[in-house]
């Protein structure tokens, strides 16, 4: 069993707004360890609500027995910024004020979640990731890691784009619609804005699944006029997502997953960056992905010059990163073989 | 310029659930007039959030000058049973209280909005319906109408289903949510829950389109980190409804949707009592509706004896049902003249 880690910086860490966070956190968990060769490095990149844990959530395909395995590889997985599984983040005592900053937290960018990470890396020592990956906004940290640091061999992206799209960014806008409503939010205490959570975590998870799903999953049999059991699927993963994660962190998160933009401040267009990165890329999409399209996945593997796209099936949508584990193995086997990479 | 009428009925209305309204209100628009042999009625149904001012919202095609005009046929529109445009719904006062219903007001089905304008029908003395039309939650009512009454020649159903699904349910589970996370939800004040409405709003539009309509028309030029237009669209149009619609009959409102059900309490299957529908039908489907998708339509059509099925094609998603009124006039022709109906 892998334990939380905490690496602390006391730098200040310039987010890019040019806002300083006077301390940087971040949780981070590792399984395995670095090998003679120094090349046996699997870092893995966590989802919107998820933890560094990732023997937890994506345990086929990275951790203690996964494809990626504590025996044969050194896996790290970090918690992102502004999430609550160990990194800094908006309940955090802001030392200006002595209280909570809540509201008050600077806004940082996808791209500042993933130079924190680079910050972890360079402490841990590592000087090349044999292979990255991550799935939907993990998939899109990859993405900015190949940017930042050219310091990996192989990498997997899923459901993930080259930038954010306005169809998800008018998704999290609707989220932070119903935070804003809750009527305890503004409040600097940790627990402020659950109810607008609930809400904003029912909104999420439509696009998580399909038409297909929901309907064959929670149609009811019988002809009740209410209490359905898609209500009931919605408000009961609502209270789940309540009781372990937060609204302040929520709403920061969204708006550092709508500002994903690679092309941004590199002075290229997106397709000219993304023909800047080197490493060998498997870029897969999940045909019925309704939040992050196929055609997004499609639009970045034909601008990487050693791309593989591949398209996989799953009845489960977006939520398909998480559960066609073994389709995922299976295609990142095909890759690595034909690359000589394992 | 049609103005809006009101219809009040002093009889209780006895709801599906057995509770009781102790009075009727239906606000509703007429254009044109009932010719002498008693044949030219047209009975619009209207969608979630419109009026019965179908002039307005559907003047291509019903209206002062639209394919169904009012120099040749008599054209009537009702408003919606807990609707706030001219009939009964919780912002009215509750007489056993005194106060505004608010949250106290009685859960009623889409069968209670169609039986309300079944005794508006009556009150107005039309014995048949030469056409009845409506879209979305509108094309519910149609075929709730036609099950009811057996008083229609020929109708129309666009973007609708014999039965809400699960998808719909859970959309509507996850937007009431947000005017329940709304810190003045509850309170017996009209304007109790607007920023839980806006969210609602948000979250509902996002169905209303499709990915590539946000993408197309919500994408950013350059290369910010917040303040999106496809932000700034969710909350323009979240304001936009708040100043003329209210949260508690919404949230009613969206109950009722979720109980659409043609075959509840009818002692046969949605296919059965589909067959027992004697009309002529035109069932339209949009190809690119994510809400309520073409398959929903071609059912329909399926175990109705008498009808037509039809895709057409737009942009638009759902909301096409709106804005091709053009596309729609035409199959409308196309049918009518086919059966000799007009």
């Amino acid at each position: 069993m892998s334990e939380l880690k905490t690496f602390i910086s006391d730098q200040p860490f310039v987010l890019e707004s040019g806002a300083v966070l006077p301390q940087l956190r971040i949780g981070y968990h590792t399984y395995g360890s670095l090998n003679k060769d120094q090349n046996n490095v699997v870092w893995v990149c966590h989802a919107l609500t998820a933890s560094s844990d990732v023997d937890d959530w994506w345990g086929e395909i990275a951790g203690r027995n996964g494809y990626f395995n504590s025996k044969e590889h050194f896996i790290i997985s970090a918690n992102i910024l502004g999430s609550v599984y160990g990194s800094s983040n908006p309940t955090d005592i802001d030392p200006a004020s002595g209280e909570m900053y809540g509201l008050d937290y600077p806004l940082f960018t996808m791209r500042d979640i993933v130079r924190a990470h680079v910050i972890l890396k360079d402490y841990l020592g590592i000087k090349r990731i044999h292979f990255c990956l991550g799935g939907s906004c993990g998939g899109q940290q990859v993405l900015e890691f190949a940017l930042l640091t050219n310091a990996i061999d192989h990498l997997m992206i899923i459901c993930a784009s080259a930038r954010e799209t306005a169809w998800s960014i008018a998704i999290h806008s609707a989220q932070r619609l119903a935070i804003e409503a809750d009527g305890t939010w503004g409040e600097k205490i940790p627990n402020a804005g659950k109810k607008g959570l609930k809400a904003a975590r029912g909104m999420g998870l439509l696009g998580y699944r399909t038409f297909d799903a929901y309907v064959q999953t929670q149609t009811d049999d019988d002809e009740k006029v209410d209490h359905f059991k898609a209500e009931s699927y919605i408000r009961y993963q609502g209270d789940k997502l309540v009781q372990r994660f937060n609204a302040y962190a929520y709403w920061f998160l969204t708006k550092a997953l709508d500002s994903h933009h690679i092309g941004r401040g590199r002075g290229k267009s997106i397709e000219q960056v993304l023909a800047k990165i080197e490493s060998n890329v498997l870029v897969i999409g999940i045909d019925s992905d309704v939040l992050i399209p196929p055609s997004e996945q499609e639009f970045i593997a034909k601008h990487i010059p050693q791309a593989t796209y591949t398209c996989i099936h799953s009845i489960f949508g977006h939520d398909g990163f998480l559960i066609e584990q073994n389709q995922i193995v299976k295609e990142i086997d095909n890759f690595l073989t034909s690359h000589h990479g394992i």
